[in-house]
């Protein structure tokens, strides 16, 4: 089917992939899940502004599956914020599930707080510091257990939209990209205002160095690069990605952190590249610190959507941030917007989502 | 839609709602999801004759999980038997499931053993022996988890199929049925070939006395009835049943444990009766020495379905002695095989599923 993409997707790379792609889930339902996962590396001080309780970004992956799930957070209250107090682009996520009615899951890569909601367990443990060159224990098996849970989702859905929760992402992001061969240096977003590349880089360089593994090593065995400088939610997501796209189109909703998981689905199977896309936000697509389009087109042809979100209209100080770019990505926020988009064919824009959104985050003010 | 229900299945009990319960699932895609748990009642001498090594048991759920999910264990070598040394009921379950095409799910009540499988983590713990009156810790937790995965499966499925696999289940149905005030005595069955009626009875008249509740109390909250004397896999099937039932007809696939579920799930939420059927198998419902129908006149007018199934052709003897009735139900066999026949509207009929249980059991006894 030829659709006219509408202007609430922004296409960024692979325009005629993008068209086809888009034509081929135009209408259909979609199923969000949101992979989650924790790493020490997002508490090494200037990585990621954790404000002074870094333990707090703990809590942050269960408190986004729990307000997916409920509309609420059960694990603290209020919302998550982000590192700059901001807050958790899950707000967006959840107004695009609301808004298009789709059916959520959750996966556990490997977490300290887990979520009071359900979630797949897939037996992993949270990450440690990348610096160690150790960062996942045996990303392996959540690998296969999660190509596994990809597969029955797959069985049950139209559509896949695999999102992410984890602080200090985009630094393992790095890592595991560099590790892969990738020139990712200065190319992936961060949740500060200033993108700390030169930290992330030395972060990452300390990592690869205490591994004892080249990177000829982990080119080959993708699973040795999460090992050594990744995080939890890769193997995660990189299965979940796998085993859904052996039968069914699913949209990889995240920013450079997904970049860096398509390199993985690309090392492990590459054959279900076609049925991929990357679904993310305009501000990351617009964002000058980071370069997810130069990203992608080194790994693959694989199409970059973003949803064409403006909060610029919004009355709230803390939705209107996010156009200064403070804020760019995260729970899947432009991935389920797409989705959201493309299900309804067209009927849901992105003015009908920042008006949900705006509710959702009147009404999430002042339960705080 | 009318539908004259086929041969393969008999009907038990409420003959005009199984009807129109059949005809309401007639063509209509199910999906299976496999509750597990784990009960030191299950070890009791003379309970269950679990045989030189109690501890065994503790794998049984863990390895049917994985016999759906791959067509064979990976937690040992081989396929679980019964106490009896009967292979498990879960070849049935798992050849209904491939013969359909069905998709796959489980998930977790509280085990000590995990399927190496993707499961929904519902954060319960492994049961107590119910003697001690304090079987299961949290119930509650687990129970509205568990609706809310209920939920999740009924937005992508068209009926759901929930089936249990655990050891000493029918002992701690027999204490949860007593406790919410049926009469159920002389009427759960067993896996053994003579049922120790008397030696449950004692147990659970032990149990309820050690809980320090009166059955008005677990009456009055249903939780309460598991806690002191049920065991894990009953808070998850129950959440999964009610979550589910609000939007689309489940099959409830077990014997009489199924009957101990549906108590909790009329005393927790009676609304959804009317989208419920018992699914059972042939063995369980001919059984002399217990009585599902009875079970569940007592608690609803909720049909009792059983698959036709006819082993005595077969020339594995390991199949052909369930004629005897020494193994009658386990891992939803019943209700996967019913689930089976009406999603492809009779296609798939008792002959089709005893020729592919046969290949399966070939295969799966040629890797032992």
């Amino acid at each position: 089917m030829t659709v006219k993409i509408p202007e609430s997707i922004l296409v960024c790379h692979e325009a005629d992939k993008a068209k086809e792609f888009v034509g081929r889930i135009w209408g259909k339902k979609a199923t969000f899940v949101c992979t989650i996962g924790n790493t020490e590396t997002g508490k090494i001080p200037g990585i990621s502004a954790a404000g002074a309780v870094p333990e707090i970004t703990d809590f942050t992956p269960a408190a986004d599956v729990e307000l997916l799930y409920y509309g609420k957070c059960k694990c603290f209250d209020g919302v998550p914020v982000t590192p700059t107090g901001i807050p958790t682009p899950g707000i967006i996520t959840m107004s695009a599930i609301k808004l298009a009615n789709m059916p959520i899951f959750s996966a556990n890569g490997g977490v300290n707080v887990r979520p009071t909601a359900p979630y797949f367990e897939l037996d992993g443990k949270a990450g440690k510091d990348i610096r160690t060159g150790k960062a996942v224990e045996n990303p392996r098996k959540v690998y296969e257990t999660a190509v596994i849970a990809g597969e029955s989702l797959a069985a049950v859905s139209e559509v896949l939209v695999v999102g992410e929760s984890i602080a200090g992402g985009t630094t393992t992001a790095l890592g595991v990209l560099t590790a892969l061969g990738y020139d990712a240096r200065g190319k992936v977003s961060s949740s500060m205002a200033d993108n700390p590349h030169s930290l992330k880089d030395e972060v990452v360089r300390i990592g690869i160095k205490n591994s004892g593994l080249t990177l000829e090593q982990m080119r080959q065995d993708p699973m040795l690069a999460i090992a050594a400088v990744g995080d939890p939610m890769m193997p995660a997501a990189a299965g979940l990605v796998v085993g859904a796209a052996r039968h069914i189109p699913v949209i990889m909703a995240g920013g450079t952190q997904m970049a860096a998981v398509l390199a993985l689905v690309k090392g492990m199977e590459p054959g279900v590249l076609p049925n991929l896309a990357i679904g993310t936000t305009k501000w990351i697509v617009k964002d000058g610190t980071s370069n997810i389009c130069d990203l992608v087109s080194q790994i693959g042809k694989v199409p970059v959507l973003a949803a064409n979100l403006d909060f610029g209209p919004s009355k709230h100080p803390g939705l209107s941030i996010y156009e200064t770019g403070i804020v760019k990505e995260g729970v899947g926020a432009g991935g389920a917007s797409i989705a959201a988009i493309t299900s309804s064919k067209g009927k849901i824009d992105c003015k009908a989502l920042l008006q949900t959104i705006e509710q959702n985050y009147e009404m999430l003010m002042k339960k705080q």
